[in-house]
Order: C-alpha cells, then structure tokens, then sequence
C-alpha cells in the first residue's frame, strides 16, 4: 500500500489510513467476493457488460430525442495545464512545424501532432471494464470475475480492453443536482443521495430508463483551469448508496462534471471509489468523467441523445472523449 | 526538399522527382494564390470551414435516416503492428498492471494506459484544417489564407485547431465504387472518376446534398493488417478531378478506407496530396481516413447519419476517432 | 505464459516450448532459491551489487592505463530503423523547427528534441539490477532478495533503480574472440566457452581482474543496421558456463556488440537468458549491450579505462549510454 | 514572438518586453552576422567546434589529475517534480511491473521503463550546437553559419546533432564563486564578473587552460527540489562580458549548478540567454546545465579530470547525462 499512498493527494491519504485503523476486520466481510458479484448476467465470456443494453430499440429511442437539431460537446480541450491525477502527464508538440516541408510542384507542407499520457485517464475520460478492479485475496478481479493475472499484459488487456465497448447512441439523462439544491456548485463534500436524484427528476420532470447514459451537473466544473488544485482535492457526486440504486435501473453509463463521478470521499472513507468497483465491476456499467455539462445545465436539457464512440484503442483500459448531447 | 524525400516510400520518391524536373517552370502558375483560394466564403476570421454548414436542419435530416436503430462503428482498433506512414509511431502499454495497488479495505486497483504517437496521424485519423496547407512563397498558407508562420505552435496551433471543428451529427452517403465496378477491391493505382461516383450514385440510388459526409468504398482496407506493405504503397480513390467536383457540391467530409482517401498517386504524379490541398486548404472541408466500412459495404447501407466528434485536442491538427453510421 | 510469447521471435518461441514441454520437472529444483543465492555479500540492504568493489585503488589502476591520450566511443547511434526487442520503440522529434522562436533584441532560438521509448532498454543498453529477475512461487525476485511485490513501482522502482549504481571508471578487458577463433564474426549460434575465454587472454596477454569490465567483441555487431533481422534473430556470446566462471573473477560488468551479451540461444534452450539471472540477479554484476566494438578490436586494444556513468534514471530498470574506452 | 512569450515565466515576459521597447533599433547592428561569427576556426564543414580541441595530449594532462581515485557523480536525478523549463515534462512508467513475465523453466521475469520528454533539456542536460541559434534575416544561424532551413528535420537535425559532439576526457575546473563571494548561496540575481572569476582562480590556486570545461558553483542548486519555482525564476552566474573573456581562453565547455549557466536575465535584459549564442553559435563551446556541484565544493576539489559522453541521440540538440569528476 505504500507504493500508492505516496502519489495521493493528503486528503486521499488520511481516507486511506482511517481506513487501514478502523475497518481492517469488517474490510475482509465486504470484500466482493462470489456469485453475487460474478459471473455477469451476460454470461461468463462476456467483455462488454451494460453496453448489452444498447438495442435498436434504444437507439430508435435516443433518435426521436432529436427535435431541434442540436448538438452540445460534452467533452473539454486537452491541453497543457489542465488537472490530472496523481503522476499522469500529457504532452501535445508539433514536430517539425510544418511536420512535412514543401514537397511536388503543388507544394504541399503537412503537420501532425506528437502526443504522449495516460491517455484513456486524462482529461474526458471514458472508464472501461479493465481500469478497476478489486484485490481478492491473491487475485486482483474485474468485471465478470475475469483476473488481471490472466488478462493483463504489458502492451494492452487481451480481454475487457476498450474496444469491447462499441458505439453508444443512446438516451442521455442530465441530473442537475446543483439546480435541485438551488446552488451555482455543489460544496465539495457533498454526498448525492437517493432523494436527491428523486427530487432531481421530479424537479426536471424526466425519469431513468434502462440503458441511458446518467450525467450529473455539480457545478464542480466550474473550477475546471480555474482551480486546478481545489477541482482535484475532492468532489460531490452521488455516494454508493445511489450509486447501487442507479445501477438497479440497468443504466449503461454514468458521467459528471467531476473527475470521479462518484463522490471523493464518499459515504464510508475507507473505501475510496468503491462506487467504481460497483459500476464497472459489479455491473459493467462504463462511467465517463471531467465532462463540460455548463451548457446543457444552462439549457435545461435533461433528456437527449446521448452519442459516444470510444476510440478502439486495442487493450486499452479507457479512452479520450468528446460525447455529444442531441436534442 | 531532401528532408523530405528520405522518409517517404520509394513510389513518392519518384513522384516527387518527376514534379521537380519536369514541372517546375509550370509549377508556380499553379500554385494556389490569391483570392480564389482565401479568404474562406464563412469570413476572414472563420476557422470551422465547411463544419458552417452543419446546421440543425442539418442534424434533423441526418436524425431522420435512423430508421432501424443499426450502429455501425467505422474506426478502426490503434494497434502495434498497424499501416504508419513515414516515421509516424504509436505504443500503448499498461504502467504498474495493476498501475494502481490495491487500496482502502475496499481493495480497488485500476489501471492506465500510457499512449505515444502521432495521435491525430495515425490508425483512423480525422484531418483538421491545421493539417495541410500549400508553400506559397516564403509562407506557409492553410484554410482561409491563414499562414503558419503566424498560428504555428510548438505547443499546438493557435488557429486551426482541430478543436475548432465541433462535433459531426450530418447525413452521410457511402460510395461503394468497388461495388460499382463489380470488383472486390479497386486496383491500388485506380483513379476514381466523375462519372464512376454518378454512376455509383445511380446504382445506390442516392444523392450527394450539401453537407454530407461522403465516404468511399475501395475494398483496399482489406489488405489493413493483412498486407500492410500493400496498403501504403499506393491506394485507389478520386483524383483531383472528382474531388473538385465532389468540393463543389459543398459537402463536409470526405473519407475512405484508405490512408488518403484522395488516389495516391493520383492523377498529376508530380502533384501528391493535392486533393488534400483542394479539401482542407481550399475549400475547408474535412477528410477521415483509415476507415472500416467493410460493413457499411456489405449490408448495402448508403444513406445514413454519419456522427463523429474530434478529440478536442486543443491545437492538434487532427485527431483518432471511432465514427458512427447509423441506420 | 501465453502473454509473453505472442511479442518474441519465433526462436525464442521454440526454446520456451521446449523448455515447457522437456523440463518442467526439473525446471522447480533448478529454480533459484535460498541462501546460495542470496543475500548479497555487501550486506542484505546493498542495492549497488558489484560497484561496491569500485575502490579508489581501482579507479588508479584504470587510469595508468592511459597512455596514449586515445578515447573510444563504445556506444551506438540512437535512431529509428535500429534493432529492436519486442514490442519496444524509440521516438524522436523536433517540436516547432525551432522549438523557440525568435526572441529579444538578440533573436535568439532554440530547438529541443521530443523523444519516447522503453529508454534504459533500447540501443546501447545498460542493465541495472531491477531489469532481471526470478519467479520463486508467487514471488519475483531480484538482486540480494528483493521482492518486485515490495519495490516495484508504477513510476520507478523504490529499490535498485540505476541510480544506485554510481559511475564506473574501472578497468576494462576486451575479449576479442572472433580473431581467437580466426573469423570476422562468429556463427550466430556460437557459444563461447571458458576455453575460449582463456585462449583469448592468452593470445592478447591480457588477464582478467577483480572489478574489471569484461566487453566481449564477437564480430556479430557487424549487422547492426545491415541486416536488423539477423541481429536480432540470435546471437554467438558466453554460454552458462562460461558466464559463471566470469563472475566467479568477481568482475563489475559484462559487455558486449551484441542484444544479449550471452550466447541466445544459449546452452539450455529452455534457460533463456538464464546468465542474466546469474550476473544481475545472484552477483549484482551489471551488463551493457548492443556497443560498438569494431575501433577497439580492430586497434588491438585490450586493456583499458572504461568510463562509463549510467544516467540516474529515479527508479528505472537500466539506462541508456555512450561508454568510452580510453588508452 | 507572441507565440513564446505566452510560455515563459513572467520575469523572462518583461526582459522580452523590454528589449522590444528600448533596443529595438541598436539591435539589429548588434545582431551576430558577418565573418566574425563565421564561418568556425575548424573549417565550415565542422559540426564538433571546440570538441576539436580534445586532444590525446588533453586526455593525457587529464589523466594525470587523477591522484585519489575519487569519483563525484555530478549528474542529478531524472524523476517526476524535478524544476523544468517552459513545457517541457519528463515521464517514466515501468510497463506491466514485470514488463516480461515469467518465461522458461529458469522463470526469468524482466522490466523496462517507459520514458517520453523533451529528453536532452530536461534535469542535468548537455547542449548540443544544434540547440542554440540566431535569427539574421530570414535565416536561423547555428554554429559555423549552418542555417536551420537547410539543416533541420522533423526527426531529428542532419547536421550539429548531439552525436558529433564526442565523448570529453578533458581537464575540468571548478569555480566556486560562492565559496569566494563568502555566501552559501548567490543572489539569484547575481552576475558574475571577469574579477570574480580571477579572483576565485586566485583563491582556489588553480588558471583555467585550452580545452578546460570550466564549471560554476553558484550553491543555486540549493534550491533543487527544494523550492523548484525559486531554482526556476532566475539565477546567478557570468553575464556576457564574463562568458566572452572564457570563450577567449578557448575551453571546451560551460556548466554550473543553475539551469542556464549563464546569469538569468543577464546583463542586458533584452537579450536573454545571449551567451549561449556567443558559447554554442560563435565559439562552439558547449555547455551543461543543473548539475550537482555541491560535494566537489564541499571538498574543495578544483581541478579534476571531467568525463562526459553525451549519448548518441543522432539529430538530437542535446543529452541527458551524469558527469563525472574524477580526482
């Protein structure tokens, strides 16, 4: 453990050690561990987990979600300066200037891009099946009880890499929690709860349906380049409670303003981002983080098509991302 | 122009001599300046191109095509061992595996990948209006007459940026030429013409409207993975002359199953890539390559909502991407 | 096991079939464990291994073997199209063309060079003493005992990263066995024995000391650049037997114009690099692969200083680097 | 020149600013044209400048120093938060942890790191002839009037490239202009004068000579780690007048404990960093730069054999690296 705790911000620290002290003996009763946990519902061999959910019909759904034509980018620049966590870089530099000098009697000079980071864990940020997982007993298991000692390899997952995940089309749902409580942005401890999001779509007059993709507006967002070091410390976002009673409505995906979705720390501080063990590992249900929801907020769209295509970064365990809101 | 030459294939070696020795005097009439290249029809400012056109009636048209609630995914997976242009290179590995130990009495572990490459430029990649641009004197001039030496960055461009381009929910039509010519896969030295992109449209029975994304069939993505020396050698597509008739019709993207999409070599050897200049220089209109639409091809679809977000990898001149038809 | 194989040439597929298929009985009481092999001589906390006999005494005797004023550059150029392992890369580029523009009254500009790649573990290479280590039941272990599950990092080794290993300003030996044997290079298949070894210093009149660098000059670095595959392919260098002899001499460091230094395939085709695991792993005596030996040998020179200081790569597994030999 | 002021700190903004406001007419007179730059005393095909001066003889008196056998590392850690300049960034991973699992009946595992950065100008860094130049005209002059327009590539500059430098066994001197100033640490905006540095010489009884790299204790490098933004705002060391007098002693080399060497802003704000001109594109002296003096100050030790080898990064503009002294 001392290898991680070194690289967490001081806040992730003292949840760490608080729970190493208190929870050391109930910690091994909760660790998921059998059935209950594994195998998926999509049978054993399966490596996409609730994008399963995405029907035609579903699609045909989201479709007729388009009335006005328009089209709102959820994803923000990469670009230098932007919060990160722990020790991932990114690193955007043009060779050459022009890349490729003059060439034929046409002339033609040509740039690329050098990029380098972490980059399925930067900035937008699409979590697959293969970024977390849980440590039980001598195994470390993801979704569908597959081990990271038989899956894992150094040059990219040979199985749950991202590329499983396919194309999602499909409804979107907004939550805007920072409305409901009537504030510009959530207080950075706040925990989502239940009642919240009931009274979020009672307030929105939308409800959540099976396979939509659930994005939570905190205003935390806000802070985005403006604040880099109080967007990373901690953030609200709905605790495991709703985190499990989101999952119960089968939804496909989950998202927020934040770079956790869930909230950092949560309802039990000893079990940092256990809302992500739920989710991708419990129920392979994707998440997708750091997303720009001002405009869709400021709009009071709470229902529309939500479209994302992963990049099939072969044995990736998540991908960079611009998803779009169609209404 | 010698720091050129040695990175590129023998075929465009010879290209680029036959354009020196032979052409150099007529050279210079033909090279694009003044006003019937730039300034852009969307203003001096404009740096969208023919994304302007993406309008939501736009997106409504496109919306409608959805009739069945078929995705198809038309990226390709990034890979080691895929086609690379010239010195191009890309590698994924997973740091730590797990990268994060596990933590908390929860147990989690997660893991990144670390990503390096030219990232817009390689495996299904989106030109942006940044990525080709003509030696016009001592200048370097791009999209709207912008010049390199002002908006070139080694940090990521300062105009052009492919963060620019916005998000693509369009109508897109898919020319199955191979098709249209009762072969499997076009001759890699094939040159598309006029009358092959009519006569394909008959035979689809579809139209190109303005605003389309316009995407061609060659069978050439067969040799992706299979043949890779064979798929960069030289690929089919249209020559100048049917990109400028293609131009004309407004659309907003062209793309292919190719690395160019545009006939390499084409039909002015000693002119390589001068679609791409007529495209992205000239007209603003983006460019897709390295697309699967084996698919598309096969289930005969040729109409369809063509969706797909650039990374907004601020000041990048292009971007990977897993687009969307969807039927 | 299937993880590793999939990224290896077909040789060395072969040897690890056989190694699975003939020897897995005996493999387990051959596998290294106990105290024969560690700890360390220098005491179970050294993390230097071998450079502990790196006296001052020492440094004077390698440097009254500077007589002539001569430096050799032992390493190679670091460039794309240079022989790799694996699934390993190496990428350079100029950002900008300059870098930086032109600035002040004094218009200076600067260029830098982006570079990506497995950095301690392409090209001339040096190994340090976490680059190798031995599965022991659920453990890897490495040099003096240390355990990967207590020292590994994500983002640098906690324990025998190469930056322990100081500066090597020592005595060097070249042991020219292609002229012993009478060749220009050895069959690549070649495995050097003791008898060759002792025949070589005969011929050269030169004797091997306690921490001195012993460079093997096979002839085979030859291909380098010419003929890729058959470097990599397999190469001649001291077999087991003749690298447990070495160290027994209690030298600092192996070398040599080849991928491996020992002979790969070597003595036991289902070993592979098993002398790696005996120079690093048991003695904590260091390795530096791929040098340019061809000025050294065809000069004659045997004896003299080698200087050498890895870079302090925090936590990095080996480093890259340009030796010299000086007489 | 917008485009670089954006990236650096603010101090390095107002010399800019300040030079474009007061100097602009005297500085194109002082702009370096003209055959007293060049061509270089080598010849104008020489790419290795005072390198040339590496004689046998030098190697020799080099040699002779060495009468304790002590060796000083001089080279500082290569890790995560170290002080950089502008965008620059350093990453390493260790991919898979272990990179190669267990193979073969002898169960060998392996690990590599994965590095990206702005590799020769990030932490102890060397400088190449191909880092520095002088915008004259239209054309970006470097050592020996080479222009970059004919000389500089996308992957990497065909000539001046880092490997044509050589490997250094020369005589080196350490001026301790702190230990003189009778400070632990100069004033960060100290400028060190040619009475300084006789002055040190007269303290430390030691005469700089032809082919000497000569290196500055400033106890700047206090800050390293310790308070990066202070290490990185300005620092102390010779100003124009100080650097043009050591040129004339024609030395080989330029290093100090700061990351620039030369005092930062200088003597004439307006021309910022305008020895490494006078140092790398007059004189082909070369110059390395954050390199940890503070033993060799602790002990006094002021005359030593220097030994450095710049990695061969062809087409690089410099090198990582870990000096030696060695007394």
């Amino acid at each position: 453990m001392n290898r991680m705790v070194s690289r967490l911000p001081l806040q992730l620290l003292l949840i760490v050690v608080a729970g190493v002290l208190g929870m050391a003996v109930t910690a091994m009763s909760q660790t998921p561990t059998g059935p209950e946990w594994w195998p998926s519902e999509w049978g054993p061999d399966d490596e996409r987990g609730a994008a399963n959910r995405l029907t035609p019909a579903k699609v045909l759904e989201a479709a007729r979600l388009i009335e006005r034509g328009d089209v709102y980018q959820l994803g923000r620049d990469y670009e230098a300066g932007m919060p990160l966590f722990g020790n991932r870089h990114y690193s955007l530099t043009i060779p050459g200037l022009p890349t490729g000098p003059a060439m034929g009697s046409n002339q033609i000079v040509y740039n690329d891009e050098m990029v380098s980071g972490e980059l399925g864990q930067v900035g937008t940020q699409f979590d697959g099946l293969g970024h977390v997982g849980t440590r039980v007993g001598d195994e470390l298991v993801f979704y569908n009880g597959f081990k990271l000692s038989e899956f894992g390899d150094t040059y990219g997952l040979t199985r749950l890499g991202v590329e499983n995940a396919g194309a999602f089309f499909t409804r979107g749902v907004l939550l805007d929690i920072a409305r409901y409580k009537g504030l510009e942005r959530l207080d950075p401890a706040y925990v989502v709860t239940i009642e919240d999001i009931e009274g979020t779509l009672r307030l929105e007059g939308v409800e959540i349906r099976e396979a939509d993709a659930v994005l939570f507006h905190t205003g935390h967002g806000q802070l985005w380049m403006v604040d880099n070091d109080a967007y990373n410390a901690s953030h609200p976002g709905p605790g495991i409670t709703a985190i499990k009673w989101l999952a119960q409505k089968k939804i496909v995906m989950t998202g927020a303003d934040t770079s956790g979705t869930e909230a950092v720390p949560g309802e039990n501080p000893d079990r940092p981002f256990e809302g992500h063990q739920w989710l991708l590992g419990r129920n392979g249900i994707y998440n997708i983080e750091n997303l720009d929801l001002s405009a869709l907020a400021a709009d009071q769209v709470y229902e529309f098509a939500f479209v994302f295509a992963p990049l099939k970064l072969k044995g990736a365990t998540g991908s960079p991302g611009n998803p779009m809101a169609v209404r």
